[in-house]
């Protein structure tokens, strides 16, 4: 059973195609009531990220994916030296794909980006990678109120991929695959690299292979959860529970 | 002594006039930590701010002014049926100023246009008045990202306004006075009504002075904080200090 947590629905990108290759067995958790993290402070996104590795544990999975760019870039070492099961992060994962570039842009939150977690990780696997790096917080905004296919969105992207020069662009937040198409008419020549198909390449099949179950929980309301979640996994859902972290 | 708080650093704008005109005591909390409420569930606000107001009451505070709009519309009534001391919105009184006009157009997050707070409160000062609401969810993310004065923000509040017409046009959230210059273009005509400005009206003045003591207290980083901050307050200031809700 894979445990995999995200501040929001933006994970859902992630176990799309755990699903679609291997019917894993799932328990997700998005921590909406505490949503946003990407502009929240290492230590604040730490103490997030400790509960709800917690609560996954509570609930007997045998290792955790974190399916969240920011947690994945600011907690996971913490995560490790506390926990005993195997914790795979989305950046480690897609800094591994990147890394065959030389060239290589990442966009993602404030915090991910100031963490300086990817550049970091692709260096360890590609010394002589140059690595370009960008902010695009807005993007998150624009995404979950739906402004997917829009000219506002498209403004706000030009203002910050104009002027990107690379051989891949690494979406390093889990929303940014929703607006690829946009991205891509500004930055047509880069490899575009997303966290959602980059984590089936980091782990031993076996261990994602499962008979499909899937459980869903999340801090705030379970409506809007599969409401906004199911542009991000791309099928309707149900059943989703509500979990008060600050109660275990 | 005065106890405010808001999800982050809009109750700012609530403060500023209490210091300039009544050097208010006010020890100020902003949940920065669990920013924004504006898009969160109802149970989810309310948990928030009775955690919030039980803060402000343990460091000996006589009555709480919730600057939150979001708070203010989805858990006055809770606060008040739970807590023994006098606990003031910024609905209620940004509701009585604008119920002069008959015709008033809301602006405000999606929890708070959705919860109909501002027209319920409206309606009860003035039976006869036209109210048009609209929610306004970019706004907080683009001020917060300090696109004040910028073509993106005005082509979102284009899409927002156009084809609003009132006589007065509430600011239903504390932090779109930062951006008053471009919405009083899009509608000219209308009179603007800020809950900065609008508090002031509806507590008894003998209350509000003090001596200018002011304690600031913030659930994520103290810097951040500051950093932002200063943009809403209208200058610097510092000794914020970090709490964590969760250990109360």
């Amino acid at each position: 059973m894979i445990g995999i947590f995200d501040s929001g629905v933006g994970g859902l990108t992630v176990i799309k195609p755990l699903i679609k290759y291997f019917k894993s067995d799932i328990i997700y958790l998005g921590d909406t009531a505490r949503v946003p993290y990407g502009n929240k402070s290492k230590e604040t996104v730490i103490k997030y990220s400790i509960e709800n590795t917690k609560f996954l544990l509570s609930k007997g999975v045998d290792f955790i994916i974190v399916a969240c760019n920011t947690a994945s870039s600011l907690a996971i070492d913490t995560l490790r030296s506390i926990f005993n099961v195997p914790i795979y992060g989305v950046v480690e994962s897609t800094a591994k794909v990147a890394c065959q570039f030389d060239s290589i842009a990442v966009i993602g939150t404030k915090a991910t980006i100031e963490s300086n977690a990817y550049e970091k990780t692709i260096k360890m696997f590609n010394q002589n990678a140059s690595v370009q790096q960008k902010a695009c917080p807005l993007f998150v905004p624009l995404i979950e109120e739906g402004l997917i296919d829009d000219e506002i969105t498209k403004l706000v992207a030009k203002r910050y991929l104009n002027g990107i020069q690379a051989q891949a662009l690494v979406l390093g937040c889990t929303h940014y695959p929703l607006i690829k198409h946009i991205i891509k008419e500004i930055v047509p020549n880069a490899q575009i690299i997303d966290s959602g198909t980059s984590i089936i390449n980091t782990i031993d099949k076996n261990m994602l292979k499962g008979s499909g179950k899937i459980e869903f929980y999340a801090t705030d309301s379970p409506e809007n959860f599969s409401k906004i979640g199911k542009l991000f996994l791309g099928e309707n859902f149900n059943g989703v529970k509500l979990v008060d972290l600050e109660e275990l």
